[in-house]
């Protein structure tokens, strides 16, 4: 049988179809719920704070890894989308995005899997080592599609990108000249600050970042090197990144969702995001819920229960305690609803998002792009 | 679109066909990957170990979630499988495992999916709750299918389970009554010792808990209640408990594939699991490889590189950083091996197991049952 086949045959597959036009509550637990409304509000908004924003808004979809939800946000401004995975540029592709950015280096074999997608839409790429140009420039040409690539600039993270404004320079410069790659500009993520709950702090380190990047795609136009496109950005820091002289788009994206870790820093937002889970075990101010790990992104922050009490005890594979000092509303077989201390990596545990308003699931999106 | 068919429409999903045949090093990165002839080895040694112990092997496939993998363990001697989840066990009764225990509490609407597995394989499942029994004996009953109970014991976790001996006392004389459900015995899980890195003292540690679910059987066949199952055990204690006397059956599973936690718990067995990666970014003594959290379950350990050298210097969502204070042996687009912290996490971010041997895809298996 092959995994196609297979994968048709798992009955957890088959509970999906019946799903649509059911309430919440008759859902099977832990589903991903999605609360339309309020993902539409939260589109909107950074929409209209984008219209007086110098720079653009291309928003990162590794949050939600989901067709509808980049529609939505591109028919509220963005100007194309962000993607960390050759997977994630793929289905965004397949789903009529014209404009993507794969704001990570891409080497190897992935990198035929690049050029099929520039077939299709307009595909830009980080890049921040000289020995990966000449095979991007040598498979784009043999592959006769138009491949942008970006000098990706370490802002301060320590992760990918240029150490120096020389290092980026010579990359700009050798970019600019191999064959079958466009040099487009730069780009710089600065995810070290992306988390200070500090807001001034997070500003001031924010524009530190932005000097670095910015200072290089000055070089680059004294040198007569293109650097048009100038990318940076990240939900916590958009205001920042997206009034800095010289940065020309901001790659917020979870805004559209919302989770704890982002609630302190983007608070004009709201949760659209939560994980259903059901009461199975109730023992003296215990009550453990079917939603674990494997349910919940536990990575940066644990998940809060929405309705406010309880606090958590413990969060095991598929289980999450809470404990309720002064007596607990939940029975056995009760419903609750969690909110993710992280959006993307609980996203990615999901097959799909349940599309909920007034308390009925309206629609199904799937979730792209899984390992 | 329907959520089937737009998934079929995945671009990702169309690449998984023409992975059986490939080496290893062709793969795209992160892909998980199961060594064959290891995981053969550790599911022989582990059907080795029961035929000297007294109680059975039941493995817990919430650790591999794959109905191939359940088979094998089968054929070396499992009276059965565990599972964590109603999905996992549709999944496990649909690939024809005869004989599931769900090790957990299963509450309310999925009653339903219950009692549909029931009708196609023997069925158990733990209850620590009487408010619960009426629901699932009247369903089961109109249902028309054979429903088994195990009373579930806290035996010094504090997760689940009856508080007291006389609460399982209690339970059980419920249950025994109850029309619908079968009562077959006790549950207890033993997770507050599993991971005890001293051997001496894991056993005592589990000897004490196996004590407190063994009191509550001599109790039960004292009144004449039937417990002739007595269901425990992890990979980190399965001698202990298998040679416990009283207990019938131990659920260890994750010796089939073995990760870094159960390393020192388990050292007969052997890595059977990897994730394969790339590094894609390399500045001084920092190689960024292309498998975060999203990729590896980082949970309860962090990775390690099989091949040893490397101090992890950061793990986030899709990037794994590692220090080479003496020089890299990894350039830009060189492959290399993770060892997974936890294996039951790691695979559960994954669609299938690439199956290998001698360096070649042979097989692709399905992960079943993911949200």
């Amino acid at each position: 049988m092959g995994l196609a086949e297979e994968r048709r045959t798992d009955p957890g597959e088959r509970l999906w179809g019946d799903r649509v036009g059911r309430g919440v509550e008759e859902l099977p637990t832990p589903a991903l719920l999605l609360d339309l409304d309020v993902a539409r509000a939260n589109a909107a908004l950074m929409g209209k704070r984008f219209r007086s924003l110098p720079a653009s808004l291309r928003p990162h979809v590794k949050a939600h890894k989901c067709a509808e939800l980049a529609r939505m946000q591109l028919e509220h401004g963005a100007i194309g989308v962000t993607t960390a995975t050759v997977a994630e540029a793929e289905a965004m592709a397949s789903a009529g995005v014209g404009d993507v950015l794969i704001a990570n280096e891409v080497v190897g074999t992935a990198i035929d899997r690049l050029t099929d997608v520039a077939a299709s839409t307009r595909l830009t790429v980080a890049a921040d080592d000289e020995s990966t140009f000449e095979d991007l420039g040598r498979r784009a040409s043999a592959a006769g599609v138009e491949l942008g690539v970006l000098i990706e600039v370490d802002v301060g993270m320590g992760r990918g990108g240029a150490r120096s404004v020389d290092e980026a320079m010579r990359l700009a410069r050798v970019a600019s000249e191999m064959r079958g790659i466009e040099l487009r500009g730069l780009m710089g993520y600065e995810g070290h600050c992306a988390s200070e709950p500090d807001t001034e702090l997070r500003a001031r380190e924010t524009r530190a970042a932005m000097e670095r990047l910015t200072e290089v795609a000055v070089r680059c136009g004294a040198e007569g090197l293109p650097a048009g496109v100038v990318s940076a950005g990240a939900t916590g820091t958009y205001e920042t990144t997206g009034s800095y002289p010289g940065v020309t788009e901001v790659q917020a994206g979870t805004y559209v969702l919302m989770d704890l870790f982002h609630e302190g820093l983007a608070p004009e937002f709201s949760f659209a995001l939560t994980v259903a889970t059901t009461a199975i075990s109730r023992h003296g101010d215990l009550v453990v819920f079917d939603a674990g790990r494997k349910a919940i992104g536990n990575d940066l922050l644990p998940p809060r229960l929405a309705e406010g009490a309880g606090e958590l005890a413990f969060i095991h594979e598929e289980h999450a305690g809470f404990r309720f000092p002064d007596g607990s509303p939940y029975r056995v077989g009760d419903r609750a609803s969690l909110l993710p201390g992280y959006a993307p990596t609980t996203v990615n545990l999901f097959g799909a998002f349940h599309v909920v308003e007034s308390g009925r699931v309206v629609d199904l999106w799937p979730v792209l792009a899984r390992h």
